[in-house]
């Protein structure tokens, strides 16, 4: 072996001691509260490569839809037509609320939502719960924060993960999450007058 | 309507009516250089997502993982069996480098799956090409960043999109990227003493 080479092995081996013994600490198990928030993108894409990883394993899991245009359609035809055994997915929502302008029909959905999610968070065979965009809702006022965290604290079964995306998380989400990832934009080709492609956004 | 419902409405027209005339300045349609870093989770999910968008979208894509490990076996197995024949899936390497401890097979591994990902990149059947974990194998010089930009430069076909995830994201792949998102680590379980979870990490 050259010198670089025996460095780097040296190197290699110094890492992997360190972090075996990292990981031998890691010893716990339990259902998770994970918030993806912040202003850049894969917020909800990462939430659903969860839910993918889910049907992978064959774990039970259900999408709640709080807002029309979190997830594509193709995400949403997908599940539902290949893994609906596997994974629950309920669309509410009329769009986006700037789309609608209907404060108190917005509020009905959302309440309409957070109550299905209430359900499906309740039923010990759903391994993960997806809450996608629930931060808006949260933000826009037509679901409570502090009701949510009391809910999860108060009945989220101790092995089941959910997951609540959207921009904005609120302060009590945050205090109350187990793991939360800001996707933070760092350039965005918006701004050079690309548009929305399949694919990548829907 | 009370004054509080009217205000919220004329609130939402009036974003409508913003985000309509920006959305509207938005007509190119390009394929994108799409950058996924930080140390925070959500990484490779996300892309793993947007994968699986294209598969929604009965789009040609392939992925090529460079350091085994990135994304869940879970991942993999269910592309494998379900969608072989709109997503192709390349793993190569041993795991993880520090638990290799040989410079010069990764070296080589790296290097292979390299030359993997400029036959699928160069083939414009594939709309979409992710080369998950890259940055490691850059990181690491088992790939020179400035090549790999100069090939996605020269030979990406224009509508085909490529993903590249991992930490530490070179300086060139930022500046070359046209869509960079930093998944930002806000909190951990890891540091409660949590393991890695199924459907969770992988």
């Amino acid at each position: 072996m050259t010198d670089d080479t025996e460095r780097h092995n040296a190197k290699m081996a110094k890492k992997k001691a360190a972090r075996d013994k990292i990981m031998a600490t890691k010893t716990d198990e339990k259902g998770l509260i994970i918030v993806h928030t912040g202003k850049g993108k894969g917020k909800s894409s990462a939430a659903f490569g969860m839910i993918f990883r889910c049907i992978a394993h064959d774990m039970q899991c259900a999408v709640v839809q709080f807002i029309k245009g979190g997830m594509s359609t193709g995400e949403r035809d997908l599940i539902l037509s290949k893994f609906s055994d596997t994974c629950a997915f309920h669309t509410m929502g009329e769009g986006f609320t700037w789309e609608t302008q209907d404060k108190s029909r917005d509020t009905e959905m959302a309440q309409a939502a957070w109550a299905k999610a209430r359900d499906l968070i309740r039923d010990p065979a759903n391994k993960m719960v997806l809450l996608d965009e629930i931060n808006i809702a949260i933000r826009y006022d037509y679901v409570d924060a502090a009701e949510v965290v009391a809910f999860l604290r108060a009945e989220k079964p101790p092995m089941t993960h959910v997951v609540l995306t959207g921009r904005n998380a609120h302060a009590y989400l945050i205090e109350a999450a187990d793991l939360v990832t800001e996707m933070e934009l760092v350039k965005h080709p918006f701004r050079a007058g690309i548009k929305a492609q399949i694919g990548v956004e829907y």
